[in-house]
């Protein structure tokens, strides 16, 4: 049984010691997002936790009843592994299995997250938005508090077909909020069409969800696909949801607080700044803004917060699971590349731009088609792509920048991709507009760095110890009373095709102390110069 | 005072902590280098050690009197620091100096190396080279013991002018060995200086050297500059020398061991398969050889090998430091590139591959000065060469990936650099020859890949809360008893030019709960879509 709630994730997290509950007062603007964001700086991944606060002020001084609970769905792999109910090396084929077998979703007919609604005349009887202890993310440069765990749900006009998305939400106001949703993003595309119809986009956000539900929300699932859907496929089990009570919309059952309402089509706002997975603050833009409607939540709801900003933190490892599920898929099955192994992509990319594919290739042709494929699948990223060698560990900085160094010649294996788009890219274009769109500027959009960091031959061992002189020597050390190791892969050479029968023969007489034989064999074969 | 010998260096590291002293029985062909392999596969940087093993025997149950110490020089930047007599932050500023003032060696009459000589009729009385403990450094692949810590003498026959250079060398017969050295490497060219005159090449290895002479060794300097001299400069004092007893040369007085003989110059010898600091098998090649003429050394002597192998090892780390400061010094000095501050190169491209250049740059042209710079120092690495703004830090990968990402637009800011040779580099053409030449193989050679990853414009700031906020959630978090905290840099937002005064305004009004009036302000300017 998958969880039904948020509550029963968070039991899960508290059992298996993957939650901080912290009682002391803590102000929700300037201490709750720094203190939660120490843990990406400052500890190792299977150390950090989700962090739930009970005693939560402002810097108004106002207190609030509702507890805020952050980095639940991915403080770390083992969090996000938690959230799928699966072991973390399990995360990539559960993901797969979900893709390929989706659970549509069930409606029921009543929820608990309806026990208390406020709309109509009583919208702001308890302050509207401001009833929730949304936390400022980046102090010091975010314009105001925002949604960093919204699941917005809104519905294509034309086709009738259900998205569901995360999308950043800045609460400008007790009964408005914006949005950052652009170009070929989905709710943007109900948007639009919207507009041209000339009618308001209606819409609703869902927060604090049974986690599968998120975990989909943020991942790149193909318009007109139901993440839903998705979610039940992570689930094992339909999603349950209700319709909403002031807009056609059906939301999670599971929810702790759901706020419904609608986006104005004949104007925009500006949003931003605030604090991006990208590293960068998410410079001011023209976005839709949405109007609340209604606010419904539990007697005692809890509010679920991502914390986002400089990679690592939630925002890039929440998306990076599922990022790297549907790249693997699309590889492979879509694009029909057999010897995909696996796909990665670094924190340090935001879990976006730097794209990792490893690959046992069956044609020199394999390496390319990959690569071509991963900038097919998204117009703005991955931004660096490599295909590597099944011997390479898709998730290791130092095993990629070693497979760039020793398996590249840059004129024959590097090759760039222009005509794309930047999003929240600060490289594309200047900010302040002199140079135009900041997502196309003239005259060649954005573009990606393609490598084949595949072998192109057969190449010689690795040069460590053959694997038994290893294993012994780590007994030896062990006996020796020495540190205690955290074996890093390779440790032991192996052969890469290159490696004859006389090589094998030496290093054998070697190991006898007969070495002076091959000396002889090598003086009778001199080559004069 | 800098150390008189290896004896006084042991102390230093000993007294701390850095030295791993192994009583009991290790086999040098099969145990000794792989038990110390895995502290590079499993310690972290700061706890692996220099290991000294004071009872070795070998394959064929011979007991030698002599112990071996190994990774004295590089098992980590602090043992490192230790051979430098320095602070680990201080070895970039020492070897600029050392570059910069260097100090001619001195001449003396006698040297403990002296004490026991073995030559002529009695060069093999103790067995010639067989008396010296030389362990297998990659058991499994290498076909003999090699001396990786050989310190070689030479001199150029045409100007007499002396070079110190550090070769791997096949142990082939008990008066033969063979040495890597091709090209441009320095005697290499003297080698060739003296076949064209028809006459052998002189030269003596000197092992177990006061630390300043390898790590000159070891380095890129410039021919016709003293190594020696360099090393004086990093003592501090002059390096005592003495002559040798067969050959016209100067060899260290601090050695433990010096091994005199000549190269053979009318005819070479196949050497390798020999494990390298690339990663892989640096495979069979066609080679000098030297004939021993004469084995000197102390009463009691101490032998010592570096670790090569796979990266990181000591054969990468002793080089890298030599090398960042020589390339520093190069582009800042040499190429009048004034903006420079610090240059890296990643340990898993063998400190050689994968440079990062840290610069603030005063003009555009700056970056491209110092990434075709880099590739002008030497004509074989490095082979990728990243420019970077002064908040990326060389040495981590995930912030150099990180400027990759948002900070590279591959069609505008990368270039390739044809031309190139590989230099025990499987990527340049197949081993097999069946492409020619493996250094230079047509049409184009090796290549480098350089890359402008500096911003180009005014950048959004770095999106983590500003300092205060970060600071006062540290002491927090530290109140709470949470797990102690290692901070990894950046650990707050910091501006990087892309910031208004509206901006500022609206996070302060943010951090006062006001940002309702921004709110409002918003809605006051919306924009007809």
């Amino acid at each position: 049984m998958y969880y039904r709630d948020l509550r029963e994730h968070i039991a899960a997290l508290e059992e298996n010691g993957k939650l901080v509950r912290v009682t002391r007062e803590i102000n929700k603007d300037t201490e709750l997002m720094p203190l939660v964001r120490w843990q990406f700086r400052g500890l190792p991944e299977e150390d950090r936790k989700a962090f739930l606060f009970e005693n939560v002020v402002d810097v108004k001084g106002r207190r609030y009843k509702i507890p805020v609970l952050v980095a639940s769905h991915a403080a770390s792999k083992q969090v996000y592994a938690l959230g799928m109910k699966c072991k973390p090396e399990e995360v990539m084929e559960k993901w797969a299995q979900a893709q390929l077998h989706r659970i549509e979703p069930k409606m029921i007919e009543y929820s608990p997250v309806h026990d208390e609604i406020h709309m109509g005349d009583r919208l702001f009887e308890h302050g509207g938005l401001e009833e929730l202890p949304v936390p400022i993310s980046t102090p010091g440069f975010d314009n105001a508090p925002y949604f960093t765990c919204a699941n917005w749900v809104s519905r294509d006009p034309e086709t009738g077909i259900r998205n569901v998305g995360n999308y950043r939400a800045m609460i400008k106001a007790p009964g408005r909020t914006g949005i950052h949703c652009q170009g070929v993003q989905h709710l943007a595309i109900h948007w639009e069409k919207c507009r041209q119809r000339g009618i308001p986009l209606q819409a609703a956000i869902s927060i604090g969800v049974s986690p599968a539900i998120s975990f989909a929300a943020v991942t790149r699932i193909p318009y007109g696909i139901d993440e839903y859907a998705v979610a039940g496929g992570i689930a094992g089990e339909p999603i349950e949801l209700v319709k909403c009570k002031t807009v056609d919309l059906e939301v999670p059952a599971s929810a702790e607080i759901t706020i419904e309402g609608e986006f104005p089509t004949d104007s925009m706002e500006r949003e931003a700044p605030f604090g991006e997975f990208t590293g960068y603050i998410g410079a001011e833009d023209i976005n839709p803004y949405f109007n609340v409607k209604c606010i419904t939540h539990r007697k005692d709801p809890i509010y679920n917060a991502f914390i986002s900003q400089f990679p690592p933190s939630e925002s890039s490892k929440i998306r990076e699971y599922g990022q790297e599920a549907t790249f693997y898929k699309f590889l492979k099955y879509d694009c029909n590349i057999p010897g995909i192994i696996d796909v990665g992509f670094f924190e340090a990319s935001g879990s976006q731009g730097y794209c990792v594919i490893r690959m046992k290739k069956f044609s020199p042709a394999h390496p390319w088609q990959a690569l071509n494929g991963a900038v097919a699948f998204v117009g703005s990223y991955p931004k660096i792509v490599v295909a590597v060698d099944e011997d390479i560990d898709p998730k290791d900085p130092d095993s990629v920048n070693w497979a760039l160094t020793f398996r590249v010649q840059a004129h024959r294996d590097v090759r760039v991709s222009t005509g794309r788009v930047g999003n929240l890219d600060p490289s594309t274009a200047p900010l302040d507009g002199s140079e135009g769109d900041r997502r196309y500027p003239p005259p060649t959009g954005a573009s990606a760095l393609l490598i084949d960091a595949t072998t192109k031959w057969p190449y010689p061992p690795v040069s460590l110890p053959r694997k038994e002189y290893m294993e012994n020597a780590k007994r030896l050390w062990e006996e020796l009373g020495l540190p205690r190791l955290k074996p890093k892969v390779p440790w032991h050479g192996y052969t890469l095709g290159y490696w004859t029968e006389e090589n094998m023969a030496e290093a054998e007489l070697a190991l006898k102390g007969e070495h002076f034989q091959t000396g002889e064999k090598l003086a009778e074969n001199r080559i004069k110069s």
